[in-house]
């Protein structure tokens, strides 16, 4: 299967969670903390009670890199059991890549191949040539950053051009005349319901990815009405600390899967 | 020692090339290609040689990720083996992260406390607090891109802003404004004399890192004339694949020394 179509699989079961795995050993329970396999057995644990309820899964990078080459191979472990546990669920490799061409053939090769993610998230600053080499693996979707959810996004994204249109917007449009939709993302921020409404229309036909919910104020709800009121089907909202650190108890797998399943009524 | 004061230092001798070691298994050496430890043992040869004539090395990430975890180790201990080699001697981390806050702090452990980087390459998109966590260390350098070397450098970079400068002159006075001398580093391409020429007052004072000598077409010479000219030290030209893959016989080590030497002549 394609990542479009384990993606649209999930939303025509009317689910529109990305379980993101941040595990931070600092907040996972204390029961793993002596464990020299804790990264791995803490997402096993969040993986098995939530996949019958996810619509896919997100890994960032960030949060396997800081723990050197072990790191990157309870990463790539993680990816291996969502696979082996269901493989229409489609997992997100969140590294955020842009490089020139030769060099983001390299990360594309990583992120793809070599962890074997089925999408991936991009930086668009360096331009076209630089996100090419991943959309030349025509059975991924690769989420671009458009507009994020963090201060920052006011810095640069929101500038506005000679032609009168915010950055943001204008990165939306070239990439849609880019690539085709079913391997074009974009990452559009969760937090401000009446951006997501003034854009929904630009967004129309794309997979959007939506972080910002929880930890960072967004509400589940508020986005799944605004896609739902235009009639935009391909949303996938990012829950990752409201979830997996639900609890920080024994109990932290039942309270992630409730805490899912509360999102997915949320937005159903 | 200070990355700044790493650079510094080497620039005083005269030295102003960055060796970047972008370990191609498929461009290294035949003799190579049965080793288990092949990018690590050419990088420690191309090391060996020319590191009393290197100003800095610069590691691409994405060179080392595609390998998967073992690619990350050699990595780490190609770091390593520069730092015991020559301890004045800067290595950056060429990573073009950015991402929220508390991930970017991650990915800041990850090259400067776990992989030891002295500096790192940043991608500024999604604005100040991405880049926060970076600057945090103080002792650090962070070469944020402002204006690439790919052809895709007009698609974003290069579109006016309302207020009738380019994007990239944007975020070069954002970082300037936002961030010291001694940890700002800058991006700037090697491939256009005249943008380099026209730039060159808004760069005074900061590091400058220019990718595209040799393979992407700049002139080494041409580089080092503006930055003369203009009373401006802090210039770091990378040259990646015209050094390492100077000759692809046994003299591979001895070649790139050569090739180093001639661009330490031609911008002495």
């Amino acid at each position: 299967m394609t990542a479009a179509e384990k993606l649209d699989l999930k939303f025509s079961e009317g689910k529109h969670i990305c379980v993101g795995l941040d595990t931070d050993p600092l907040k996972i329970p204390p029961h793993f903390r002596g464990e020299a396999d804790a990264i791995y057995l803490f997402n096993k644990a969040i993986i098995e009670a939530t996949i019958g309820e996810a619509a896919a899964y997100k890994l960032n990078f960030a949060f396997y890199e800081c723990h050197g080459p072990e790191g990157m191979a309870a990463m790539k472990r993680t990816v291996d059991l969502i696979r082996s546990l269901d493989p229409t669920v489609a997992v997100i490799g969140d590294a955020k890549r842009g490089d020139i061409g030769n060099t983001s053939a390299m990360y594309a090769e990583a992120i793809f191949n070599i962890y074997g993610f089925d999408c991936s998230t991009l930086a668009p600053y360096m331009g076209k040539d630089s996100l090419d080499p991943f959309f030349a693996f025509s059975d991924r979707i690769n989420f671009v950053l458009v507009l994020t959810s963090n201060p920052g996004s006011k810095d640069f994204e929101k500038l506005e051009l000679g032609s009168g249109v915010p950055l943001y917007k204008e990165v939306a449009r070239k990439l849609k005349a880019w690539y085709p939709a079913e391997n074009l993302g974009m990452v559009f921020r969760a937090t401000n319901k009446t951006d997501l409404e003034n854009d929904i229309a630009g967004l129309a036909g794309n997979f959007i990815l939506l972080p910002g919910v929880g930890a960072q104020g967004g509400s589940a709800s508020d986005i799944s009405s605004v896609f739902r009121s235009a009639g935009h089907k391909r949303f996938l909202i990012n829950a990752s600390r409201s979830v997996i650190f639900a609890s920080s108890g024994e109990d932290f797998a039942v309270a992630a899967m409730n805490e899912l399943r509360v999102l997915n009524t949320q937005t159903a």
